[in-house]
């Protein structure tokens, strides 16, 4: 298969290109590298410092024989994304091109609007290209289980059938999410059911929920062909944030109550279920959803999880409630269906011990780079 | 009340603009001519040339004692926007500046890019202005009865109580719209009713069916007054088109089978409504729905109507069913529930004969001005 992977340069990006190559498959990987600006803009640093794509690709290419291609390009231009479309004719075109984080998505009005425009003006040049350039191509849009918010009732796989007064229909589940960022993902799944419906293209859109870890297959065979780890307050996810505390020796900030509860996923079964779904494309008019999580926790599990792997290393941590600068029920039901993918053949990697002491490894090794001040939330959703 | 009228220029923007000056509010008026620029481009005209909105307000102004005041400002620049907000103070701020057009928003991706920015950048503006300098007025936003599509349930006003598997939630009902300017709509819903969860903000938003007529109690006042009648195939609506048609001697085209049901309501009910939900802000933290429509019917009964009226004015009018440019269902059951509007006083003016022998009238004086060329569709849904 010919793969596009849009915003290749991310910590998605990055492992899931080695990944298709790896299977074999022609990837091209285009990226415009506005995660880094914006991570410059704010002061933020990965853990480890992360090469250039350029010299990651130039890296794979000399190791493996299926080689990497790379566009430095901005898919918010129409004109230059319709033409790698074009020139390329992809089979696959797997979307992660967004701003991807809620707390910049609410710094200010600048930050919302940047989000906005470039998540949802991104996603329509797509779904034009595609229209005029790959009607047959399979869209791979991620998502993120952020979009169902803390619903009361079970949250299928992206469909709804209900009753009113006697009658019935089905529709795309009523979403409600809980940043900026977030919304702007619910809105680009609402754009990409009306291409579907309308112009008969083919998508899956996964409903992701916070990834965690940091190792692949890919990633494993050379230092300098890591994924980014982020730990910081804007882009740092939970899982990760709190195994960088503990090898900071500083306790683990649980926001509010901790009982806000989502659905999480190791980034290995990640590679593995942009793969099946890649494998398995909707019919053409189909809108796909996947619920793409492997098992439903508390931040408070979590942060107890975390506490006693490290205790395996002899590590002394620390749990520390503080204001929670969200707007969030922090005590909820939920329950997020996910047989789809299993059904496929995922085999999930639950967050064990020794899954989190890997981790506490890789941060431990690095834990002079850690910057205590990135680590609390400067975000506040109380305007 | 001080009421910020935004896209006062328009079809529905000007006349709002009079009623709520002439129920003695004070009225700021803010436009950018964006929808004139389009109709230069496009090559459409309505039936009578507008005058400028500097010379309406100014004619406005020479015979009533409330004065209007006017802004030429483009909402899509953040600073610009937040500073007639600071300045003016509004209690009310009337949200009806967006791209309108279903067919222009289809044109291609230009248009579609232009529809989805112009309309999502504007909203999210607006809602930031709110936040931060006007956290308690009342947000009235003009959506579309479009929102809902098709829907095969009766269509309550905004919201669903649904059970999934023993469960309840209550959510915003799954909206599913039938044009790229009708998702852009799905889209403000759904971004406006994040911000109001999380930043306490009081919106209503509108569920409004396609309007006609031209007439209010302050058009009536000044021939110069009158609101821009359009019936091309861009910014016409149906009932319009047929009115223009029936004065040209041309044949009412239907599109496809003429089974596609909509609720409708006549400007002069758009007037009522408008001033009822002033009248009734919800609280902060709230966001109220209406669904704004006084009947529910099919493209062919409106051409019945139009045909029985021009009879009663020996006019010979021929019904033609031409192929269908849009993807939509041509038989469906529709029915939109409609009862918040009329118990807070709401008294409807239906599509009687005599509403539309008076838009005949009005139609038949200007006949000379209908340009054939632009009511038959130019733009197509099937790509």
């Amino acid at each position: 298969m010919k793969v596009l992977v849009l915003g290749a340069d991310g910590y998605l990006g990055w492992p899931t290109s080695m990944s298709f190559a790896n299977k074999g498959h022609s990837v091209v990987c285009v990226d415009n590298f506005s995660k880094r600006r914006i991570c410059e803009n704010i002061q933020v640093k990965p853990l480890v410092e992360l090469p250039t794509l350029k010299s990651r690709v130039k890296l794979w290419n000399s190791i493996s024989k299926n080689k990497l291609k790379f566009y430095n390009a901005d898919i918010t231009e129409y004109t230059v994304l319709k033409k790698i479309v074009r020139n390329e004719k992809p089979d696959v075109i797997i979307h992660y091109a967004e701003q991807p984080s809620g707390p910049y998505s609410l710094i200010g009005q600048p930050e919302g609007e940047y989000t906005l425009v470039n998540n949802l003006v991104g996603t329509h040049n797509i779904l034009w290209a595609m229209v005029e350039e790959a009607r047959d191509a399979h869209l791979i849009k991620l998502g993120t289980a952020g979009e169902y918010g803390e619903s009361n009732v079970d949250i299928p796989e992206g469909w709804l059938e209900y009753t009113y007064k006697g009658r019935a229909d089905k529709r795309l589940f009523p979403r409600q999410a809980g940043s900026l960022y977030h919304t702007t993902k619910v809105l680009d799944t609402d754009l990409i059911w009306f291409f579907v419906r309308m112009f008969d293209l083919k998508v899956s859109d996964i409903m992701q929920g916070p990834v965690y870890g940091q190792f692949t297959a890919e990633t494993d065979q050379h230092d300098l062909l890591n994924t980014a780890f982020y730990y910081d307050d804007v882009f740092g996810t939970v899982v990760n944030r709190f195994v960088a505390q503990a090898a900071a020796g500083i306790p683990l900030t649980v926001y509010g109550e901790g009982g806000q509860t989502r659905g999480y996923i190791n980034l290995y079964d990640v590679m593995q279920c942009i793969s099946l779904v890649a494998q398995n494309p909707p019919e053409n008019g189909e809108l796909s959803i996947y619920n793409q999580v492997t098992e439903t926790l508390s931040v408070n599990q979590i942060a107890e999880r975390v506490k006693y792997a490290a205790s395996e290393l002899n590590m002394n941590v620390e749990i520390q409630n503080i204001e929670n600068p969200r707007k969030e029920a922090e005590n909820h039901y939920y329950n997020m269906e996910n047989e789809k993918l299993k059904k496929l053949g995922l085999e999930p990697h639950i967050m064990t011990t020794q899954m989190l002491v890997r981790m506490l490894h890789y941060a431990n090794k690095y834990k002079d780079h850690i910057n205590e001040d990135l680590i609390y939330p400067r975000v506040s959703w109380h305007k």
